[in-house]
């Protein structure tokens, strides 16, 4: 199924859980339930010059801020790979592990990553990056060890929100407030109805 | 399209806007983009009794928390009935005007309410009612009023997000991972990958 194909208010919003069943099945070159992460190098991208590739549009706007994106990168360990042309991607806290369902199964591990342009002005832009998390069992400790595997990690790119207080989105719908009196109303007859078709909800 | 039938990791997850688009339809009774949002008196329930006909179901755990859902109400102004069994539902904060896209377009208000068990016990619990928003040409006034409109609000229910330090299931990682100690490696052979396959992720 492709993005373009769903209906109005869907889209590919995957728990940590579901991006790693993903990883999974494109590390062992399976087929994918739907074509949806592109492979893209995302470090080596500023994060507002990436490609449209991945952008889940819509018509209504307002969720451009909270969109969030995949992508499938090659698998590196040195962090120098994680800078652009404006900036770096510095890895913020802990790394987290993520656990399947309910169970205690460590399935993967999530790093994650704050943009920071220039030397040191940081950023929204995060970038989450996912490994698959394997077992081996050693046959001289009486413990399984857990590691990394794979060859593909998948990342989760999205702006940290603001509070309403400070966006500019809040900020207007202030100023509209000023010249168009909001006044709160019983359930309205049906022929009133029909002023809404001025706004731009119409199809 | 029925949520069934949807690829994995795929949601219902509208922008306030598109919220606001179906509950365009839904007031002038015409077909929605799909069958997604159940009628329910929500508030009447106890948010943690509230029948599963709405929920997003995943065999992958991990999102319960985050998952949203969604649900018609009728429109009423009174607030006794905004409560349950075993609380209530008090607003919170300043009603929001949702604005279209990129216009000036103010198409629905946005009011937050947050559940309280007991007499004042507040939870995690967040409910987002969202009203249409007409205009009214005045003939005596020379401005445009606002209002609301419809015999139906749309409603937003989700837990708030605890922070990964309180989280239950990071404490649950941090446990493991005493037993389980945890090594960074390079790429893996194809051959030792096959150690995945225990994992809670397999189908």
């Amino acid at each position: 199924m492709e993005i373009a194909n769903l209906p109005i208010g869907f889209r590919f919003n995957p728990t940590d859980a579901e991006l790693l069943y993903y990883l999974k099945k494109k590390v062992l070159s399976l087929p994918l339930p739907a074509n949806v992460i592109p492979e893209l190098e995302a470090f080596q991208f500023n994060p507002w010059d990436l490609p449209e590739i991945s952008k889940q549009r819509s018509d209504f706007g307002e969720g451009g801020l909270n969109e969030k994106r995949f992508f499938f990168c090659k698998r590196k360990k040195n962090l120098m790979s994680k800078c652009s042309s404006c900036g770096y991607w510095k890895s913020s806290g802990k790394e987290k592990q993520i656990v399947a369902g309910e169970s205690n199964h460590v399935i993967g591990m999530m790093k994650t990553f704050v943009f920071y342009q220039g030397r040191n002005m940081k950023t929204q832009w995060i970038m989450q990056e996912f490994t698959i998390a394997g077992h081996l069992k050693t046959p001289f400790l009486d413990q399984r060890l857990m590691m990394k595997v794979g060859n593909w990690v998948v990342c989760r790119l999205y702006q940290r929100v603001m509070r309403a207080r400070n966006h500019g989105a809040a900020e207007l719908g202030h100023s509209i407030a000023q010249t168009t009196p909001f006044i709160p109303m019983s359930p309205w007859s049906s022929s009133e109805i029909t002023d809404i078709s001025s706004s731009d909800l119409d199809e």
